[in-house]
């Protein structure tokens, strides 16, 4: 698997950014996380972590971090690499992750679930991601008993997670159908296929930088084949309207459409103070600029892993010194000026 | 004299981009000319004609533009170039002008008065162009027969131009003066001392582009080298005043000023679409960062010229078929692109 953020091979072309496997297991005979007290919960991690670290190849490849034992903004910087979820987060006196070397898996502890596996790769690659979150499932299992119902499949703590216990979803990015206002179309159309659409940091967050991800809503009485199937499908199908969409703004709009990519890497390659939230809309049209040809001195790579360096904790991470708002945005526009090769400001 | 729009010798220290000297002059025993009709605006015309073109030298140096077989794309030019007024325009059926071929001298035949003499330099210097002025006005004294008044001085269309008939004026950049909202301060004030303020196009323009022209309201009574010497430590006042604002700035926000400067330079060489108050908006603020030192690799002549160039009539001027407003920001866009040393756009 590439990590998404760091890959240097990324197809210009493509409208994926990442896809992304997540399965949610737990054990049997155990409170779920939530009721779970401290004590029990570092218990419940090391159960895991011995039936996990098995040969020396793991134990070589992998590692556990404690959020417990991490600063606040350590644990930020995870959540902005999209290493952990928010709940994670929340469950921090109680909760970890294991992940491998190039950070492409994490292996979630009390988290909603006792486990949730989670694989990314760059690029629309479903099929790659869910072998890999496979062969690591089969690992525990050999090792862990899980809470499994014969009818019901595997039990979760929200029951919209039980069977496959399966989520897959794929990052998209839909500059044009947001700004033609064709999300609100597209995001009831998917209700209705039992799929939803979520911002760039899942559940309930905002779709800055026209950063969408896609994943099935539904794991009940479908298999995994399935739900991946239908996800790839839809999303070919909403790629193509944003194609659609592109070539009619293109037609109709050319020199507005470019005027409006061309300002965006002017700015972002002046600015002395950028905001997360501007730097995001600036860079998904300078990505959209990428993407449709019209900018050929940047590279999607960096777009993608400007994505995570621009968030607030990931810039903190390079300073001692804790910045107020004014000097992130200081320094968040000296790394954005640097990274899109520094020619207007000297 | 030097041409303000096209000299290369501008101090980039300087506020001052101009100095005008205007002369309101009219014969006697001939009605004023908004009592004239076309055959005696004409007749009018011959007879200052006659009176000024006297030797080889100034046939050599000057010729006569009548504005009644000007196209009205010239016509818009001349005017966007300062080397004529709106009066002069609203008259164009039986007004004229004779100018130098550096276009620094402007006579200007049936505008509010017979004859307005209108000299223009670059930086401060109204010394020498009244003297330049005076000049004219000797040789057009010498052959024609001026309305004078014993008491009065000169009469003049309008009463607020009795007297001398002298306009001086000076052309200011007041970017900090007017970002900190003192504007209308400095208006109320300078009404008390018999001056007044003006946008980059005179009486009733907008002050786009944080261009004002100071100049004396009252001419009866008062000397020539009075009106001079007042508005000279007047406008050497108005300086002090905007220096110390931008001193204050760059103290408080160093990062939002140096923002704003350098956005604005990134955004006029990016971008595709540019109408001509958002460029006079985004040039001023490079004017700033130009006489602040913050940015060193534009040249405030290059500025100069742009103020005039980015004007709609200008840009029409450089192609034959007539452009929509569309075409003529996209040309505005290119032109301004080319003129700061395009970087960005390729």
């Amino acid at each position: 698997m590439k990590n998404w953020i760091t890959t240097s091979e990324t197809d210009n072309e493509d409208l994926v950014i990442s896809s992304r496997i997540r399965l949610a297991r737990n054990l049997s005979k155990v409170p779920f996380p939530h009721k779970l007290d401290q004590e029990k919960g570092k218990k419940v991690i090391k159960l895991i972590e011995d039936a996990f670290y098995t040969s020396d190849t793991i134990r070589e490849e992998f590692k556990t971090n404690y959020l417990w034992e991490k600063s606040e903004n350590d644990r930020k910087m995870f959540l902005e690499k999209h290493m952990i979820s928010k709940n994670l987060l929340e469950n921090s006196n109680k909760s970890a992750f294991i992940i491998n070397k190039c950070e492409t898996i994490s292996i979630m502890l009390n988290e909603e679930d006792h486990v949730r596996i989670q694989c990314i790769t760059a690029g629309l690659n479903l099929e790659e991601v869910y072998d890999v979150s496979d062969r690591i499932d089969n690992i525990l299992e050999k090792n862990l008993s899980y809470a499994f119902d014969e009818k019901l499949g595997y039990l979760t703590a929200c029951p919209t997670n039980l069977g496959t216990g399966l989520r897959a979803s794929v990052m998209l990015h839909l500059p044009a159908i947001s700004l033609s206002n064709q999300i609100s179309g597209l995001l009831n159309a998917l209700g209705q296929v039992g799929m939803t659409i979520r911002g760039l940091y899942g559940e309930g967050s905002k779709a800055i930088g026209n950063v969408y991800q896609i994943s099935n809503q539904v794991t009940l009485g479908r298999s995994e084949e399935e739900i991946m199937s239908n996800l790839k499908a839809l999303v070919s199908q909403i790629i193509n309207e944003e194609k659609l969409v592109r070539d009619k703004l293109m037609k109709n709009s050319k020199y507005e459409l470019e005027d409006k990519i061309y300002r965006s890497l002017g700015t972002l390659r002046s600015a002395v103070l950028l905001n997360s939230d501007e730097c995001l809309k600036l860079l998904s049209y300078v990505r959209l600029g990428v993407e449709m040809g019209i900018i050929k001195d940047v590279s999607k790579a960096a777009l993608n892993s400007l994505l995570v360096e621009i968030q607030p904790a990931n810039i903190q991470n390079n300073y001692e010194k804790t910045l107020s708002s004014r000097e992130r945005n200081y320094n968040r526009a000296k790394l954005v000026r640097n990274k899109l090769t520094e020619t207007t400001v000297k």
